[in-house]
């Protein structure tokens, strides 16, 4: 592969979800992003995701559908996962890079073939399981947001390189109201910060978002018996062009969350709606929000609500031009090329 | 390598139960076995498992406990299981043979090394798994018996070998006129069938054996209501010299299997202890007891009370001696050297 010459790359995709998702699947949304906008940047990503996903560029598979659609158990996942990324490395010699996406898997993998591979660590790197991405010692990394890197910062990280979305799919429009939690409904979440900071701000929140088995409890305890239909609003889980409208129609995004979130793609959803974030300002957030031009950000759920009050001096157009310039896919697709080159820059050394 | 030169030879078992394991875990005690024989033929194997482990063989491992033993859930080994089989991949280039009884990752990583890598099956070949060997086409397996390869009978099998047990842990001694269940209580085990049979025989039963969660609703319907502490007593799981002296008691084990066990090491201990078996010829049933000679072979349920009344036409010492000449440890590791010697001799081809 020379400079300027298109580069063959192998896009890993997990299987749990379809490329790109129909509701739920942060990972496979911006894969699914990444290999588009590779495309359209002229180069050459092979995809390599469950049977009925939709791509431009070209999709290989061994799983005809998502995992979770299949009612596979977590547990049951992994012979599936063992072919899936087996199918890549039997044609590494195809590819200039493969960028896995999948998970650990590709690094027991990764040493035996010539092709080099450079993974994105989509999750938080904690206590378990920093041993285990340091027993690959030498295996490039990307990481999502600098604060994702700090419990461990001795991997071989090559990048950050921010998550993006397509801002067409978010537009700004007319303001209902409402303040809005976006996202599972669960303690680390902070969904009861968000309904406490509403009731005090005097404003009525709209929660939308899915309650997993694990969340069950939280949510029939601390949640449910809040929600009253006007100040406090449950309306399950929304996806596309719902999504976008209810994004659009609130005042604020709340976003108490209570764990380091290495990137939250809800707030850069917001931000292309041109709806400022109040966030609790753990992990990635003092990264993603501009407190004071495209949100606030705050260090205790009691300050949530006092900020509101704040809310006119954010403009929409600010929150947007902020993301369209940040979080714009084509940007992350710029910097993922820069990392595949600089990679193979290396490999010709 | 040279035929007659001992061989350097992996043996890559699973960490979910220590080697050996100190209660229930079949894989896990026939792997010491044969660990322990190979070094006792004079060969040269490095035991890949957890850090407690204990083998004549040397040590090599990443994980320093039984993952059961840590309250690991079964989703959550899996970043303990791929650096456990990469510590093998990493070191191929140091062994002549890598034998694996850890299940599908080693699978994946075989292709990429230039030492050859067996796979002993442990489990069922059934449809749930079937496409996934399926996908390795070249891989060379081992089963436990040949009904194992009943439903996929198109891999690259090298031999059937038996798992062996030690005899030494076993003897013929005073039988105490009841009949033995010896192991999981379940519907695929036949739990409730053998208490039907005892009961028309006339003979009080033994159960031993362990409950799971998923099989708790089946004991607490179908199998406690029975248990009347004379006629059919409850003892729980056992092992060591309890489950021994259990064995030696026995007028004879009943094993009324509902599905296709690919090799019961039960079977053998029962031989080994000069008990007879009374078992319904499913799966590999047929291959390990002598009907007339170490037991009886029957079709259905009701057929195993009538069998009970021709026990005394079996000889302890026939049992015995069947078990000694065919389930044998050193039996075992004799055929497992004839499996790396034939793939020695293939690669030098």
């Amino acid at each position: 592969m020379k400079r300027g010459k298109s580069m063959r790359i192998a896009i890993l995709a997990p299987i749990w979800e379809t490329v790109p998702p129909p509701g739920y699947g942060g990972i496979e949304l911006v894969v699914s992003l990444l290999a588009d906008g590779l495309v359209e940047a002229g180069q050459q990503p092979v995809l390599f995701a469950t049977g009925d996903s939709r791509s431009q560029a070209p999709l290989s598979w061994v799983s005809p559908h998502s995992l979770r659609s299949q009612g596979y158990s977590t547990e049951r996942i992994l012979p599936q996962a063992i072919l899936h990324v087996t199918r890549v490395y039997q044609q590494a010699s195809s590819f200039d890079i493969i960028h896995n996406h999948e998970g650990g898997l590709a690094l027991s993998l990764a040493p035996f073939v010539k092709t080099p591979t450079v993974t994105t660590l989509h999750g938080p790197i904690d206590k378990n399981n920093q041993l285990f991405y340091r027993s690959f010692p030498g295996h490039p990394f990307v990481s999502l947001s600098e604060a994702q890197r700090r419990d461990c910062p001795d991997l071989n990280y090559l990048a950050t390189v921010n998550n993006g979305i397509d801002p067409d799919l978010y537009s700004i429009g007319p303001k209902k109201g409402y303040l809005l939690f976006l996202g599972r409904i669960s303690p680390e979440k902070g969904t009861h910060h968000a309904i406490r900071a509403a009731a005090d701000a005097g404003y009525p929140l709209v929660i939308a978002g899915k309650v997993d088995p694990f969340d069950r409890d939280y949510f029939l305890r601390e949640i449910s018996p809040l929600i009253d239909g006007s100040q406090v609003r449950f309306i399950g889980e929304v996806g596309g062009i719902k999504k976008s409208l209810l994004l659009q129609g609130a005042m604020a995004m709340l976003h108490p969350v209570q764990w380091p979130e290495p990137f939250g793609l809800v707030l850069a959803e917001a931000l292309a709606s041109g709806v400022p974030v109040i966030a609790i300002g753990k992990g990635s957030i003092p990264e993603i929000i501009r407190s004071g031009k495209t949100g606030f950000v705050v260090d205790h759920p009691d300050q949530l609500a006092d900020t509101v009050r704040w809310l006119n001096r954010i403009k929409a157009t600010d929150c947007r031009n902020d993301c369209l310039e940040r979080f714009h896919y084509r940007a992350m697709v710029k910097n993922y090329l820069k990392v595949y080159e600089g990679m193979l820059a290396q490999e010709r050394k």
